[in-house]
């Protein structure tokens, strides 16, 4: 027979599978012998059989009534005795954590008999009319569908007659006709009484929290989260404890250190004589969890050595409910608290200095989303700015700057040199110049799966969204909060890590961990850059995966090696053919004869090699991976649209159109419909005669300027947008004779790698071949990204990224995480053919993805050799790869 | 020890591998007991050791003493022998033929002594001067790296001398100075006098045959055509035979029966006192193969005997070489002929009513690009028209048209409902629109890989390219050709079939075949159509293949019907978005609000539900997959550029730009960097609310109107783009909805199954998931084609495809033939996991790989249901997939 139900006694913390979060800490902590009020677990089990069938199991009905009987034995109480009734809640609790997605009925076992028996056993009726109350309210709407605005009709009814607006002014006699008025209610909508069996009553809770794992909203939640559908909820039946029943009563939650701060030490708060939500609902005011020691000592004292208790168990920050009933502490909840991310980093180290955890596991308690937290700069709010109002933290950063209410109106002023916040009800793709001028982003409306904290998101830009108190009006060029009114030009301050706006210009405080990183700051210049600097150096010593960055000019190259990044995994030279060289790239473009073109060409090579010589600087001995040139060339021309009306505009009033004719010749002959897919990387080495073989004699003749200067370059040269074998074949061959030449006329050997981009599906279908012609494969998992899915980050980002977030089709932007079932699936294609044509093959990844946590494990149990990424992710990848290291098994570090 | 040599008497057909092709054929005759001047065959084997080692294998020269020795045994004659000298052929024979790619020497055991033995024993000293001045040449040339010219220089000093052009002037003491001088240049040009000993000569040669398979035209072309680089070539040395040695002696080619119509009876042509190359050379005139019965009546009799036997030992039509020296017949070649499109048909039918063959292996000898050969219209040329040039056969098809020389004249004339033929040196990208107009393309430059040729072949439209004769003036609208001009306006008619040009319109007459698929010409109508309609009607019921069409109205379906198609594979429904429901489409995308984008669908509903109707009774009782709307919706709008010139010039001119102006802003708001990876199929039905409800909503509609007029549609909803199974899952559940909806109000069960193309890489990386989601797999091997090698078809086919297939880099478009490695191993994956996820499920193709005649066998061995294409290529993809069905094993069809 299959065993449906769980004692409290009976399980433990390991046994979230089956018995949920909730059920399995409760159950640890009655393990532990801490005084949790009796109950039981029904397993997701089942919920599964259910679910599936529509019926509770047929076991699962005496499996209850024996559970039941125990917590009866161990109270003695019965369930909804009318002398002395014992109540009982009811409350969901899946494996994940859904906060509010499912439902909870509290009070069961009260009827219109057993609210006598409370009235006397508490002394209290109105304290029993209000609980009797609580049940029909929540019962009705949780497990009978009657709408909620019924009961709430009534309650306002009842307080209007009465001439108030407060709960508390109902007295019991008031209650008790509410009470009527809400079973009336109740069997109106419902079509029966409301049921008077409290073992009735318990079991119609229980289906409803059945049910409730398939309502809408508890599908769309695990769609987003990436929550198996299949899992179930358990159901935890536990007894009712009361803090309402006096000054001797009382609940509260605490922290076993501050989860902000780290610090270490209690942390909690208390309130007398209420119940749980009373504290939430923030009705009164809390009391620091340390006066409790005046008010019960024993019940305090008690409750510091269990916390410790936990804590020790656990071995982490705990955090734990709790309510004391006349005197009696009795523990709801703990879990392992969340905490900010310094406090993480502090109570890691902590842990391990008082010996409860190693250096190893310490690691596997911060993660590179919290140290990325840390690097961003935040506002010094010790001027005690005017905080205008509260928003969602849609994409870190401290910006400050003029308010601004269009997308033309921002790029104006950010072209006159001032710095802009685009404020706007919501973003739409036409906002996108503003955005991109802008210093940062704030909507009024919108989630974080809006257009503005999409896109914004996507380039790393400053944004706070869905700030309601906020009345936009565009027209108006202004907003108004709480009666305050922010005009076009008005400086504000957003806060894109906490969601706050505030008035006038905020001093920015730089990171301390930055500095500490660039070298500015000693490692124990402060308890959190101790932390950050010991458990990076720990991870440092654990990762197998090398960390090299994205950088195109000395200056980021030397700013990612204070960084730690161990050489470059992408130098983009494209950036070398913008500002005052375009006209020779336009030259190059233009050229009638391949004199011409061989003339622009000639003229770029001293600029190219100039370039590379301050890279090869900068990265000395560190190996420095140069992508050859792979946007389409008409990039660097004007826009077509742009030029054409010049040239209609010119010949409509009769002047010389001049080169904007040439040039929109010229751009009308490149034009492509798609970009993207059309005339670049390789394919324009292929087919531009000499443009290749001069970027390779940039690097060569770099390299032996450099060994000359006693330097020590280590060029790969990395040929983009390979699909074939045979086009990597032909380019590998004539950058070997240009590597030849240059050796023979300067007498210095040039040591040189050439591979390629992994960045078009088919070169990672067709890795096994490619590998014979490549020493190394770096993924470009943007373009992979881009081709793999069919869509073009550009295009799509702001167009539909956010319903699909929203639908749940993606957990995440594959742009951000690596999806890992579709286009990670062709890096380990490409990494196991790749490796099985040639050993000892190099592999890397330099697309955006290489800064990314959860992608940096993926690459990890990959098999990569490295990761790339920007100068300021390389903190994160190196302690991402450290962590990933010490991952318990290939699975995903979900 | 490695047998490296082999007599002709050893081996046989079988060993193309080790011997090549022309040695194994030489071998299986001298096993028939033909009579074939001896020699032997030195392997691939040896070759390919020396290309490894840099030296041939120690035991090859005694195997070649041993061999030489028993020919010269054979023939009674010593290589060399200055009294009665024997001389040898030494030539190349790959596996697969390479025409032209390597080298042959002549004459080789002349020398300063011999050449009077030949004198003595032919008693024609012209003769034996002149082939040893050949061997030198040769010789000189291939083995020894002497340029050409340098010995076409002195011979053409001798003409000149002597005052003549022609080298039959010249007599055998010319032909002895001329010895002397070439004797002269060769040492000079080499540093040693060329080689008197026989046996040295014969070493050097085999040599040189041995390093001319890495020579780089023959690489190039072994790339070209995806011959392994790794195979090398066969040598075979032959005993030189003459047919110049006077009237008794003769050289001649023949076939076993018309290679031209399939007619039977021997087919040939005869050259009285001549060499093979006199033949080729076209000097003198040949005489038909009868004339030799007068001539010489056994060598006759003898050769019809030798045919009849070939033909009944290789069961096909076989083509000879012979030559006839001093009455004496000896046979140089032979192999399996090559014969035109309807030959293929007829002569495989005939071989199965003699007897010699089956239906089955009938099948195998004719296939798809004959048949589609065979529904090209044709010239009459009974008019015996005017022709003016002749260029290559580019892309195939019968056009007429009046010659215009720029693409804004084509577009131009062709708006003026003018037939045009576009003419000009060579394409280039800008020239598309005015290709797009033509009815022909045809230029005096560039080969079949040429721009003009690759986009005609993509786009479906006649080209003659590379017509060398015409001199094409653009500047002076014209072109010029043996003396006659052509102006603009000039009609022209051009066979892109046989690459020939004529003036003046010819009739065009429809092809038998397609009349008889048409049904307006009887299955006995002749000797062709019977052969057709014979084979395909094998192929019909040998085929695991279903063959749909991609239809998109009543009318093509029915045709298509016709021409054998069971079902449609592909409905593209945006083509119902065009015309005068523009207008509608346009209301929708500038909808300002909900009601206003309901209101445009709800108008457009009817439409669409028309046309189902009409497609679903024209393909009554088979399948119809219907694929919901794919494009990006601002295609529906007019061109940027267009409105944005339009604006600008309204309001310069003070004019108000109107409706373009909401237009241009819509047209802005929309516009995407690469459409192609944008807001389109799938996307679009995600983010439009009702778009696709109201498409599924017009199909069941339809279907119901259908059911109750007595039909039996039978509906395929077919979801385009989609990358993830949660997009496919959530269409999908509404078009459940909208499906039962109709039959609710109908009353009428609507069956259809819901499916999806497979066309971005990810959807075929992650089958096995969206299986689960889906009733039915179609590929878009365009998209995945596009999307699998990065590239967009009408941005790259101009831009690079010509380039890429000169370097080898394609053998073939992968867009003609599907790239079975990279986009065909998605394919495999695609169909292997969405079956063990979903193992009734159903899988096509509907790009236009499924009419591609070698695609279809990868599709038959890849294990789909059926493949759909353009209604034309019905019958050839019935045809190959029955081939397709007898292939001997799951290799490629190559």
């Amino acid at each position: 027979m299959t065993k449906y139900v769980y004692d409290f006694a009976e399980g433990d913390r390991s046994q979230k599978d089956l018995l949920g979060g909730k059920g399995a800490n409760l159950a640890e902590m009655t393990k532990l012998g801490l005084p949790v009020p009796p109950g039981f677990t029904i397993t997701t089990e089942a919920c599964r059989a259910y679910l599936t069938n529509g019926a509770e199991p047929a076991e699962l009905s005496s499996q209850i009534s024996d559970a039941m009987a125990a917590v009866e034995q161990a109270m003695g109480k019965q369930l909804g005795d009318p002398a002395d009734p014992l109540l009982v809640s009811v409350r969901s609790g899946a494996k994940f954590s859904m906060p509010g997605m499912m439902e909870t009925v509290l009070n069961i076992g009260l009827n219109d008999q057993s609210v006598a028996g409370l009235t006397a056993q508490s002394g209290d009726d109105r304290f029993a009319w209000d609980s009797y109350r609580r049940l029909i309210q929540m019962f009705g709407k949780t497990v009978s569908e009657v709408p909620g605005e019924a009961f709430e009709h009534a309650l306002d009814g009842a307080k209007a007659a009465k001439g108030t607006k407060n709960d508390l002014d109902l007295d019991a006699a008031d209650l008790r006709a509410i009470v009527d008025a809400y079973k009336k209610i109740y069997s109106e909508h419902v079509g029966h009484d409301f049921p008077q069996d409290p073992r009735e009553q318990l079991e119609m809770a229980v289906r409803a929290v059945f049910n409730s794992w398939n309502a809408e909203r508890a599908v769309l939640y695990r769609r987003q989260e990436r929550i198996p559908a299949e899992l179930g909820t358990a159901v935890n039946v536990q007894t009712m404890v009361f803090g309402n029943l006096g000054a001797d009563s009382g609940t509260g939650v605490a922290f076993t250190r501050d989860p902000g701060t780290g610090a270490q030490g209690v942390y909690g708060d208390y309130l007398s004589n209420a119940q749980g939500e009373d504290v939430v609902a923030g009705i009164r005011n809390t009391v620091p969890l340390q006066d409790l020691e005046q008010l019960d000592k024993a019940s305090y004292d008690q409750l510091m050595s269990i916390m410790a208790k936990l804590e020790g168990h656990y071995q982490d920050l705990c955090d734990i409910e709790f309510t004391i009933e006349r005197g009696k502490l009795w523990m709801l909840q703990t879990r392992v608290g969340k905490r900010t991310a310094a406090a993480a980093f502090i109570i890691a180290t902590q842990l391990v200095d008082e010996g409860v955890i190693d250096l190893d596991e310490a690691l596997q308690r911060v993660n590179g989303a919290q140290l990325a937290q840390l690097m961003f700069p935040h506002f010094d709010l010790s001027g005690n700015p005017t905080h205008l109002a509260n928003g969602l933290s849609a994409s870190p950063g401290a910006a400050v700057g003029k308010a601004v209410f269009d997308s033309g109106r921002a790029t104006e002023q950010a072209a006159a040199g001032q710095k802009v916040i685009l404020v706007r009800k919501e973003t739409t793709p036409d906002d996108l110049p503003g955005m991109i001028a802008a210093e940062g982003i704030l909507t009024s409306r919108g989630g974080k799966t809006s257009h503005a904290a999409v896109v914004a998101r996507g380039m790393g830009k400053t944004c706070v969204c869905g700030a309601e108190a906020l009345d936009v009006d565009i027209a108006g060029q202004k907003f108004t909060t709480d009666g305050q009114t922010i005009n076009e030009g008005d400086v504000i301050s957003i806060d894109g890590s906490t969601g706050k706006v505030y008035l006038g210009e905020i001093p920015v405080q730089p990171s301390p961990v930055v500095q500490y990183f660039e070298g500015t700051v000693a490692a124990d210049a402060d308890t959190l850059v101790a932390a950050v600097h010991r458990l990076i150096s720990h991870a440092d010593g654990a990762r197998k995966l090398g960390v090299r960055t994205n950088a195109d000019t000395g200056e980021d190259a030397s700013r990612a090696r204070r960084f730690g990044a161990e050489g470059i995994g992408l130098c983009r030279t494209e950036h070398m053919f913008l500002g005052d060289r375009r006209e020779l790239v336009e030259r190059l473009i233009l050229a009638d004869t391949e004199q011409e073109q061989e003339q622009a060409l000639a003229a770029l090579l001293p600029l190219q090699r100039g370039d590379f010589v301050e890279i090869f600087e900068a990265m000395d001995g560190q190996p420095v991976t140069v992508r050859l040139i792979d946007p389409p060339l008409h990039e660097f021309l004007p826009p077509l649209e742009e030029l054409a009306v010049r040239v209609a505009l010119a010949q409509e009033r009769g002047q010389d159109p001049g080169r904007d004719k040439t040039l929109l010749a010229a751009v009308h002959r490149m034009h492509e419909q798609n970009p993207m897919l059309g005339l670049r990387g390789v394919r324009l080495g292929l087919v531009i005669p000499g443009l290749f073989d001069m970027q390779v004699r940039a690097i060569a003749e770099a390299a032996v300027e450099r060994i000359k200067a006693g330097g020590d370059p280590k060029a790969e040269i990395m040929v983009p947008l390979v699909g074939a074998v045979q086009e990597l074949e032909t380019v590998r061959q004539e950058a070997e004779a240009v590597l030849k030449d240059v050796a023979e006329r300067s007498g210095v050997d040039v040591p040189a790698l050439i591979g390629t981009m992994i960045e078009v599906p088919r070169a990672a279908l067709t890795a096994g071949q490619i590998a014979e012609a490549a020493e190394f494969f770096s993924f470009g998992t943007n373009d992979l990204t881009q081709m793999g899915w069919g869509f073009s980050r550009d295009d799509v980002e702001g167009a539909f990224f956010g319903r699909y977030l929203e639908q749940g089709i993606f957990g995440v932007s594959p742009f951000e995480t690596i999806d890992a079932d579709g286009i990670g699936r062709m890096v380990k294609i490409a990494v196991a053919e790749g490796r099985a044509a040639r050993p000892d093959l190099k592999i890397g990844v330099c697309g955006e993805h290489g800064g990314d946590p959860e992608s940096v494990h993926f690459f990890h149990h990959a098999g990569l050799d490295y990761v790339s990424c920007s100068p300021f992710r390389v903190p994160v990848a190196r302690l991402e790869a450290g962590r990933a290291a010490g991952d318990a098994s290939a699975a995903d570090s979900r």
